[in-house]
C-alpha cells in the first residue's frame, strides 16, 4: 500500500477544484497539501494538464523540497511551498494560480483594500501585495526567495498566517491557504472574487472608502469570532 | 404530515435558483419565504453548500426569529429577514446575495442610476442605497438593526415596498424581495444586470443622462400600470 | 394544416437563439419572421418564457399590428415590428435584445464608433444611435412611435437597411434585422460583440481613432462586394 | 488513401478548438498547419461554421496560396498564412482569431505592455502590435500585405518568430503561431488572458510598471532556457 495514498488523493482532489472553479487556463496553478508529522507535501507534478492529472502522479516532497516520492518532476513552484510549510506550522494546504483578477492586483502593485463586509467575512485587513524582489534574490535561488519574500511581508506587517489566508506577490500572482485543502481551495476562489469587486467598486466610485471598523469587526466575529454564529459548528 | 412541507419546498426551490442564476460564490446568499397567517418564514440554514441544500435542511422560523421547526441553525442574516416581514405585510420572500456587480454598486455607496427603459420595466427611480449603519446600532443586534436601515431607508425617502423591491445596503450587499419567491429571485437576478449596465453605461459616458420622465412612466405602466400591455394576464 | 406552420417553426427557432448566445436575461428580447407577400409576421407572445415557449405559442400578425392567428398576446414591441416591415420590404426578420453590452451604448446615447475590422465586415458606418422619443410622441403610440424613430434615424443619416442591419434605440435598446431570421439573430450577436469591443477599446485607448477608409472600404467590399470572395457561394 | 490526411486532421482539430476556448465568434477564426517539406498548409475553409466543420473539408493550399486539395474556397486570410509560412520556416502552424481582448488592443494601436510574471512565461518583450498598413498597400493584394506587414513589424524590432509567438495586427486583430498546432492555438489563448489582464492591471494602476527586466529573465529562462525546470521535458 501507498503510504501516501491519501495525501495523493487529497492534492489530486485539490487541484482538480482549480479549473472547475474558473481559477486557471492551462496550467497555470498548483496546490499542494501538507502532513506536518512526517514533513512532506503532496504537490502537482510540473505542466501536466489538469485533465492527464490522475493521483499517482502527484509528487511527494519534504519540507527542504527534496522529491521524496513519485517518478514525475514536482511543479517549479515547490520550494515556495516548502518554505511556507517549514515556517507556518498552522497551514494545512497552499494554493497558487494565476487567476485574472487577483493577478491583475498583483501587477497593479496595489493592496486590494478592504471595501464591503463581503471582505470582513474573511479577514480584517487589507489583502497585502509583497512588493516585487530585490534583483539579487531574483538570481539566487527564485522560488525559496519568493517563500521569504511572503514570509517577509507578513512579519513586517505583523499578520498571522492564520487570521489573513491571502496575499498577492507583486508583479506576480496570488497565494493562498488553510488548515486543509477545501479551505486554501475556497480562499483562492474567494480572493478573485474581492479582487474582481474592488475593480469594479474603484470604477464606479473611484473614492470608495475602507469599510469602517465597526462593520470589519462585526462581521469577522460573527463567523470567526468565539461567539460566531455562521454555520452549524 | 410535515405542515411546513410546502413552504420548505418552496424555499429549497428558491435558493437552488441562486447558483444556477450566477448570483452566488458558495454559501453567499439566502432566500426566504414566509407565510404571513402564520407568521412564519422557510430560511436557508447558515452556511450549508447549495449542492448539499435539500427541503429538510430548510428551518421555520418566526416573525421574531425564533425558530420554530428545523435542526439547523438558520441562516445568519434571519433577523433582517424578521424585520422585514413584521413591517411588510405584502412581501412574500426575500433574497439575499453578494452577486458581484450589485455588491460592488453597494460598495461605491451610490444609488443605481435609472439610467434607460430596461429599468423602467421594473421600477421608476434610482435603485436606493442605505447608508452605513451608524456604530452603535452595528455593536447592538446587527442584524435587526439591519431590517431597520432598510425600512428607515425606504421612509426617507417615501418609497413602498410593492413599488420599489429591491435596495442595496452601503458597505454590504443587495436585497430584493417580492409578492413570492419567483418574483423575489427575478429581481434579484434583474438587479445584478441593472448594476452591470450602469457599470458600462457610466464606463462609456461619464455624463449619461437619467431616463427622461416621460419614458419611466411609459415604461413602467405599460408593464405594471392599470392599463398594462405586457404578458399574458 | 395551419399555414403559418412554416412560419411559426422560423419564428420559435429564431427566439430559440437569443437565450442560446447569452443575448437575453429571462424574457428580455423577441424576434419576428415576415411574410412579405401575405403581409404578417410571427412574433413571440409577450412575457412567455423561452423554455415554454413552442411553436404553436407563436403569434400571427399583420403588417398594421392586428393579430391573424394565435391564442396569446403578441409581444408588446409587436407594433414597431410593425412600421418596420411596412417600410422596409428587404427585411425579413426582426430582432429586439436588451443584450448588455449594446443596451450600455444605447442609454450612453452615443453612436458605436467603427473601430476595426471586425466592424468592417459587417457595415461601413458607425452603428447609429437613434435619439430618444420627442415627449409628446412617447405619450402617444408609443411602440408604433418606436419604429417610426428608426426610420427617421436611417432617413436623417441616408442609411440603407440592407447595408446596415442594426441600431440602438436612445435609452432603450438595440434592434437588428436581416434578409431572414439566421441573418438577424446573427447581427443580434455581433451588434453586441462589436459592442463589447467598443467598451474595451475606448478604455484602453480613449483617443482610439475610428478605422481609416480604406480598410473600411478592403474589408467590407471582400465580404459584401461584387467580387466577394468570403465564404462559399 | 488521402495523401493529406493527417494534415487535413490536425488542422480540424486545431479550428475546432478555438470555439471550445472560447475565441471565435461564428467564423471570425481560423487555424491552418503547415508541411513545410512538401511547401503546403492545410486551412479552414471561408465562412464554414465550425459545427458544420470535418476534416474533409479543410483544404490544402502551397505556398503561393493556389489550392492543391479540396472542394471549397479556402479562408479570405489564406495569403496571409501562406506568406508567413514562406519566410519562417520555424512555424508549424498559425491562428488567426477575433478574439475579444487581443482584437481591443489591436484597434487600440498599442503593444501590451508585459506586466507580470505570466507574460515573462511565454515572452521576454511587449506583445508587438503592427502599425495599420499604408493605402496603397490596402488596395493592393491585401492578405499579402497582411503577411508582408508582420514580417516587417518583427524586421523593424529585430524579433524573432521562436522567440515571440504572438502579435497585433493593428486596427484588425491577433495572429499566433507555434512549431505545431498545440502551441499556436495555446498562444492564442494565452494571447486573449494576457490582453485581458493587461486591460484590469492599467484600470487599476494607469502607471502600473513593466515587469523589472531581472524577472523578466528569470521566468523566462526557468521555461524556456537551457536549463529551464518547468515541465516534464
Amino acid at each position: 500500500m501507498d503510504s501516501f495514498e491519501q495525501l495523493r488523493q487529497d492534492a489530486w482532489a485539490a487541484n482538480m477544484e482549480l479549473p472547475r472553479l474558473g481559477l486557471v487556463l492551462f496550467t497555470f496553478g498548483n496546490v499542494s497539501v501538507a502532513d506536518h508529522k512526517r514533513r512532506v507535501f503532496a504537490i502537482k507534478p510540473s505542466g501536466v494538464p489538469y485533465d492527464q492529472l490522475s493521483p499517482s502522479k502527484i509528487v511527494i516532497v519534504d519540507f527542504e523540497g527534496r522529491t521524496v516520492d513519485g517518478n514525475l518532476r514536482p511543479s517549479s513552484d515547490t520550494l515556495t511551498h516548502a518554505v511556507l510549510y517549514s515556517a507556518w506550522s498552522s497551514v494545512g494546504a497552499i494554493v497558487h494560480t494565476h487567476s485574472t483578477y487577483a493577478t491583475a492586483w498583483a501587477q497593479s502593485l496595489r493592496d486590494i483594500p478592504i471595501l464591503g463586509t463581503t471582505y470582513a467575512d474573511h479577514l480584517t485587513t487589507d489583502i497585502p501585495c509583497a512588493p516585487p524582489m530585490r534583483d539579487e534574490l531574483i538570481q539566487g535561488n527564485y522560488e525559496r526567495e519568493t517563500g521569504y519574500q511572503i514570509l517577509e511581508c507578513f512579519r513586517d506587517r505583523a499578520m498571522s498566517p492564520q487570521e489573513v489566508e491571502m496575499l498577492l506577490v507583486g508583479s506576480h500572482a496570488p497565494f493562498t491557504w488553510g488548515k486543509d485543502w477545501k479551505k486554501a481551495v475556497y480562499n483562492a476562489a474567494v480572493l478573485e472574487e474581492l479582487a474582481h469587486m474592488a475593480t469594479l467598486t474603484l470604477q464606479i466610485n473611484p473614492n470608495a472608502p475602507r469599510l469602517k471598523e465597526s462593520l470589519v469587526s462585526k462581521h469577522f466575529q460573527r463567523k470567526h469570532g468565539s461567539d460566531s454564529y455562521y454555520g452549524q459548528e
